[in-house]
């Protein structure tokens, strides 16, 4: 059993204007961490003084989910963006959420980068430094979350040597290859659709048990969080379910 | 002579992306207040930390620009935005550059609404009322800078009431009113181009002294700042030489 | 009966990026002309297309329905643009339609202002004048969609002069005031629900029948099209059996 | 001698909103082909209409400059876009510069994609594929601008395939690599500054001499224009002698 339990973050306040995205409301109970969009890739003002309303009510803690700036395509399009650039960029991101926290007497508890900059964040040390220069200026005592690989060492030493607390990230829904990273949506078997494979993924990374790669190797991922989707009913039910199972196996230990 | 000097405050940070507007390096030294664009008329989040890192280094206090989200139009067409959605914005906007001036060390001091946002919420009491609460819910000791007119009784109770400290702000540079609004630009002799003629109005307004107002009635505005310019040389000289006879006002107190 | 048929339009094409809105599939087959967001309120290339598309399919007429630069507020907010901004900001909007309308080997058929900006030109001569200007410089055989009212007049007079062909639009599911304006949404009573009495409004309208308005007056207006929904499933049910009624009443006739 | 003289193209309309830039003014009286930015990494409808009308007044062709949509990075950052976002995304600019075209009596005549988009064609045939199909749906006469570089093999024949006419651009203001690539901006040398290497060079590319190439090698491009800039006094006067270099070329030929 780990030390601590497994929380379960979401990705909320995707709407934007008239556009809805997510069923916050109906996920927002069943999890610990709201990761609020900030303006640059969903979200806007408005929507943020919801969500964070919303969360509050919940006693769910608020996280900032920066992005590149690129509404139109959801942040999730790869942008050359310099280190300096997205230093910037995330500062202005954690400090515009932090604006509306104050109103709702939050406050931002955490940073995970979101779409094409969690993944380049992941593969380029210049741009996780240039986040975490972002998080130590803004509130050092901020933890950033990212992926749980199989070979986390590297991230675990640059995180050190730079002062920033690292959550690390894994997926229930995802299949992943051996070396512990996510297996391209474009492959069949990408994506867990069946709630049993789900939770029985979720228990184990819950229980430090191995999962099986997409290569048949066992792979062990040590994370601190879980994520969870609230698109559509079928991934509230399956919230509801990861959240009972974890509970259980908490009771059990 | 009034109690406390007449504070410089000067619209910084107004470029945008490759952009340049205004001469930010050279105005920068020569006043007390820096009005910050925050990205939804002018400003980036680079320009930003540029900005406040001038600002900075000068001793220079940052004050937030927040506008209507119309950078095409730069914020001066006003928009049918609901209450709501101003204190939203405004939120968003303060700490969109409180996250940048975390970077530097530094913090925001006070807010003045930029263009339209700023004619809109002098005329409507809703607006007003609405920007109020979201300094309220930033950080109530903000100063709100708003225009100095012959009677500043409704807004002065309305601040009371709130609990809001406001900065009045005049023109060197502009014809007033016997009301003490700004005549529109659209008539003769709106804007003062002479520099003795602005060196003069800001000494009048510095000490206390009658303006002549656009009817040749005596004008008298109490105001705590004047609002001065970094377009071009001869504004950054008109800057130098207000705040010269500004100092020789006070010397001679 | 009136000479020509009444013509039933939705507004399509609302979706951004990521963000669907609408069920402009299930709508389409049942109007005759697809108002299609170009980009400024909702929208983007992509969207563009597949709606362009979708409306070359069904044999749709397509219309561009240009908007005020504003996404979050979805082109609902009035903006102080000016005539020359308006009369540019059209012509930007319906070319780009036009450019997508290129690659599905249709064209652009009308034009029908979007929200704030059909509104404030139903107000505003000048705005009105540079909509027609816009029209007029891409394509004089384009008509323009506006409120049918009681009294018309004004309008008309202006539109013989700038050369400019008018298509009055009515709504079957608003109640009108006395003078042919919408009641305000705020009231009780503005708008419909009841599928009969939407129908019933349709047919009156299509048969140049009077309309009881809120006052208890009788109300004709001649109107060329009827606006209808494509937003939910009863709205969809409302547009078939408008659609019906139509036809039933073409076979009487 | 070449058959037909180098055409000299710049980049205009690239002000947007309030900021200003480039001096279109001054440049437009000595180039042939004016680049219009479209309102994705530069412009706006009102500074289109502005550049177009100016290019007509001097009998200057216009080419639609499309771009990635990136106003603060002004397209410069590559962006992951798919080949079908690029097709809609040059459609929709290509369309919007023709609309404000019809209000000054021009049309488009070729296109040169922008920045990133320009660079990503070069290198990947699926971007370079999307930019055509997206000209070959809107009117298969336009020119499509690209590098001159050693061997064009590939480019010519994929134009061929589809049916698009190139127009190869050099420049004579930076250096070469042995491949006719450009020198990248960070190496020293990259830009040429003196005004008579500049224009020795624009020489030699429309008379088909060879230049010297960063390795010292011999390389000849084969051009069809020449991109000058309208940046500041030193690069009008740097197309000033250009033209008459040029010039005195076609007489002596």
């Amino acid at each position: 059993m780990p030390s601590r339990p497994l929380l379960l973050n979401a990705d909320m306040g995707e709407s934007f204007g008239p556009w809805v995205m997510g069923m916050d409301h109906e996920v927002m109970p069943h999890v610990d961490l709201a990761n609020v969009a900030c303006g640059f890739h969903a979200s806007d003002p408005d929507v943020i003084r919801m969500t964070v309303r919303l969360a509050a009510k919940h006693g769910v803690r608020i996280g900032a989910h920066p992005a590149y700036p690129d509404m139109v395509g959801f942040g999730r399009r790869s942008m050359a963006c310099s280190a300096e650039e997205v230093e910037n960029l995330v500062l202005y991101q954690l400090g515009a959420l932090y604006g509306l926290c104050r109103a709702e007497g939050v406050s931002v508890n955490y940073v995970k980068p979101h779409g094409a900059l969690y993944n380049d964040m992941a593969r380029e040390p210049e741009i996780m430094g240039a986040v975490m220069r972002a998080i130590l200026a803004f509130d050092p005592g901020l933890p950033l979350m990212t992926m749980a690989t199989r070979d986390t060492l590297a991230v675990r030493e640059l995180a050190e040597k730079q002062g920033v607390t690292l959550w690390f990230e894994a997926f229930a829904d995802r299949a992943y290859d051996s070396e512990g990273r996510l297996v391209s949506r474009r492959e069949l078997g990408a994506v867990h659709h069946d709630p049993e494979v789900i939770v029985d993924q979720a228990v184990r990374i819950a229980s430090g048990k191995p999962l099986v790669a997409s290569d048949g190797s066992d792979l062990i991922l040590a994370a601190d969080t879980l994520c969870v989707h609230g698109d559509n009913p079928e991934s509230i039910a399956a919230v509801k379910a990861i959240r009972e199972a974890l509970c259980r196996l908490g009771a059990e230990a």
